[in-house]
């Protein structure tokens, strides 16, 4: 069963190391116990719904509850504090694109707000019911999870939007296929959710991101489905699929969706290698992603990280051996890890592999072999499951986002950090901050920071500390000029900041997207624009 | 000097060889002379401008006359014939963003339309004077031809719009860099109109096409400048880029462009092999995409095309000999001719090549070296020329293009060229039709056909037999569900088509776009939608 409070099933928890906890109290202070309510107290927090009966709506506390937030940090902590300000006031599960229709029609008849759920991952706040006398109906899509096309020699799939990225792989993979896409959200999150917010998966510098791998489907908006024809390419006019994309439920729910497919790779190895400074480690992936070497991911953590990498992993016989190892070949306090996959036939990835640590080795990398590269592969959607433990002992945990040109990379990553570590001197609470670059392309780089602070003595003050660092860290992002989000999309958290990336006309443009498919305004409002 | 009634310069004269007009004489019957009229002749057409006076409008008759039409074949009959409908009423030759601003504020204060002009390169009808009693402004960019920036590091260059092809590589790799954007147009085409026309260069499976090229850039609209700043990535909402890419002056000028650009490769080449059946030859084109084996290049000629490439090429010698080479290799009348390019370091070359023949070789392909392959790229902008020696000849060659996915590719490929050549049957007149495959995706294909025929007694009949087969073949597309154009544009030519692909509901959102840009209707109106 999945958490009603927290990330993942029930069954699973990740233990921290003594050694991380250690470390945290070193950087932070001893945690500070949160004070989680009970789901009894939670559900009783749940408003009478609003809703006149339907058939497809489902009004149990329980589900409405479920489906209240998704998994931003402000999420996170109404949730868990009992502070949630809006419920749906029913959720429905609908079937297929027929039901969704029903329920558009439903909604326009009694006047209320629709808010498409997919698999309630989003970390910047996409789910909320809307504040007011209208009510809002949740719909989860999550039962529309069938393969409906497999097109084997053309290399494309259509689908249900609601299978998740599990079930997605399972079907393709047993017929010899990858869709390769992999979000760190992967076991829960959504086809049409990696549509809609535009998602990048852990390996598409191989696979591309969900936008080069979309290529048509069927949305259904309050004015009639808009169907998108699969194309291999176009140059008729403006491209129909780029509206859905990033679309963020505004414009309608998506229900069927086609995408590129690949045959499963003959291999697939991840690999390590460690440099001297940050500088030769950018230098690097530029080369490599410059050059078009086909590696399938690179990531590329920089000092903090990688200290806190090896520390959390707790094995410190191991890392000691290895920091000695790379001392004596120039690898100091500054190094930094990079992990990088080659996934293909055995012929190109030797040949990838070849080319690529010629780079790697021109910028006094040293290669590491496998195992930090295994390690990576083994935890690669664990890391939300830390924030669970990590709450526990009193820390909180997030994440956030962008990407800029080479030339700003390094100004935007040291303006996000300090804007973070200084974020809470008001208090004298220390915050810890790294980053990794992970998403990486020929002109430019994306800028992945986890930032850690100790929870407050009770939730608005926990809140008030995260909104804080927030608010200086998209404020760093904004005055460097990176996306407000490179993968995470805007919603409500990022919101604010949308007009200093799309301008003032742009946003005028997106609007008028927006009134077109829905001119009463009945799509998840509030959220991206 | 560019000639002002057909492609190229008036110096550049591509001759048919004897063998070329035979085969033509044998296919469509002895050609018949055209009726051209002289310069002056066409001159004296020009009506009087209705403009009032501007320092930056020229009202000459020359320069309206060279910018009344574009290459479509409507256009050159239309210019050949002294049947051009509408002139703009003048020409305006802006050095930068403010005077192209300064010249949308006067079309708004003297009501008049304005026709954005880049290179005066397209060929579906984007270029004509509006009818009716407002007068027409041309805005013609050429002079808009800087490099503004060069960020070597961060492989991203930014130039004015207005670059020609040539001017633009010749800035790039006088740097050591490469756009790699290759269009049969390259020789006049802009930058600007590459992307606002979605143009794909015949290396884009290299370095891919306009969209993946265009990173950020100022578009001058009615209603002010929208500026998109350069990001490699982006997850926060629609992609404005993408409203800009295929807008063909609807919503605006392109005036300043970012693209990414490509340190020059070490090395390039280009290969061919011959493969006995269409079916073999497009099996392993399809192959070698789908497994994304890194060529920069593949064009698969189909058995019309490959013999009429060869006839044109009119060295009987070296053709019997390697005809005898291919039927001792099992490859007869249905050779298909594969072209193909690589293109980067020596390691990936080898790599690339090594891969890509064995594919080949897989499917029956006869490997026959590098002399196709050379002669392709010595004549890669040459085709544009054979039309002004086959009018001269007494016939009319055009050509047009789609996409699909895989599993339509044969039928659309025998339904196009059946419309065309059955297209004249009325009057017992043959059209000579072939067809080859050069963008190649591991999804589908594009679908690119050259057809040939007699020109009529009067430029009327000509007209009529061109529209009967454009409308023929384009119907033929649009029945197959291929998009309308690939890579050519909407224009006025297929715009009757446009909502078959973009549904009513997609035009309706293109239409909002137009609104929200440009609400008095000033912007290229009765082109693309």
């Amino acid at each position: 069963m999945r958490r009603w409070n927290g990330w993942g099933d029930e069954s699973v928890n990740v233990e921290l190391p003594e050694s991380a906890i250690e470390f945290l109290k070193n950087e932070l202070g001893p945690g500070n116990k949160p004070q989680d309510i009970s789901l009894d107290k939670a559900l009783s927090n749940v408003p009478a719904s609003r809703l006149p009966e339907h058939q497809l709506i489902n009004t149990d506390p329980l589900e409405r509850l479920r489906h209240a937030v998704g998994q931003s940090f402000g999420d996170w902590n109404a949730i868990r504090s009992g502070t949630i300000p809006t419920y749906p006031d029913g959720v429905a599960f609908p079937l297929n694109e027929q039901e969704v229709r029903e329920l558009l029609q439903f909604a326009k008849k009694i006047d209320a707000h629709i808010v498409p759920y997919g698999g309630g991952t989003s970390v910047v706040g996409h789910l909320a019911a809307l504040k007011g006398d209208k009510p809002t109906i949740t719909v989860d899509v999550s039962r529309m999870n069938k393969l409906l096309d497999l097109n084997e020699e053309g290399c494309l799939a259509q689908f249900q939007a609601g299978i998740k990225g599990p079930d997605l792989e399972a079907a393709l993979q047993a017929k010899g296929f990858t869709l390769g896409h992999f979000p760190q959200s992967f076991e829960y999150s959504t086809l049409g959710g990696w549509i809609v917010t535009r998602s990048a998966g852990q390996q598409s510098l191989k696979y591309g991101r969900i936008e080069q791998l979309f290529v048509g489907g069927e949305m259904e908006t309050p004015v009639g489905s808009l169907e998108i024809s699969n194309l291999p390419a176009s140059a008729a006019g403006p491209n129909l699929r780029e509206f859905v994309l990033g679309s963020e439920g505004r414009l309608g729910i998506v229900t069927k969706a086609t995408v590129k497919i690949s045959p499963l790779p003959e291999m697939e190895q991840f690999y390590s290698a460690f440099f001297p400074t940050p500088e030769q480690g950018m230098a690097a992936i530029r080369k490599i992603a410059q050059q078009g070497i086909p590696l399938s991911m690179m990531r590329l953590s920089l000092p903090e990280e990688t200290i806190s990498t090896l520390t959390m992993a707790g094995e410190s016989k191991v890392l000691t051996l290895l920091d000695k190892w790379l001392k004596m070949n120039g690898v100091n306090e500054q190094k930094c890890m990079l992990v990088y996959g080659v996934t293909g036939s055995k012929k190109s990835v030797k040949s990838s592999l070849y080319q690529a640590q010629s780079i790697i080795k021109k910028y006094k990398g040293v290669l590491v072999g496998t195992k930090p590269g295994q390690q990576w592969v083994k935890n690669r959607f664990r890391s939300p499951y830390l924030r669970n433990s990590l709450w526990q002992e009193g820390y909180a945990v997030d994440t956030l986002e962008t990407a800029t040109t080479w030339n700003r990379v390094p100004e935007t990553i040291q303006s996000i950090e300090s804007a973070l570590r200084e974020g809470l001197q008001d208090i004298n609470e220390n915050v810890f901050a790294y980053t990794h670059l992970s998403h990486i392309y020929p002109h430019g780089s994306s800028i992945y920071t986890t930032y850690l602070f100790r929870i407050g003595d009770d939730p608005d003050e926990t809140k008030r500390r995260w909104e804080k660092l927030k608010k200086a860290a998209s404020e760093a992002i904004v005055k460097n000029g990176g996306t407000i989000s490179h993968q995470h999309g805007v919603g409500t958290d990022h919101r604010p900041y949308l007009e200093n990336e799309k301008t003032k006309l742009g946003m005028e443009m997106i609007r008028s997207l927006c009134h077109t498919l829905d001119p009463e305004q009945r799509m998840n409002n509030d959220k991206l624009i």
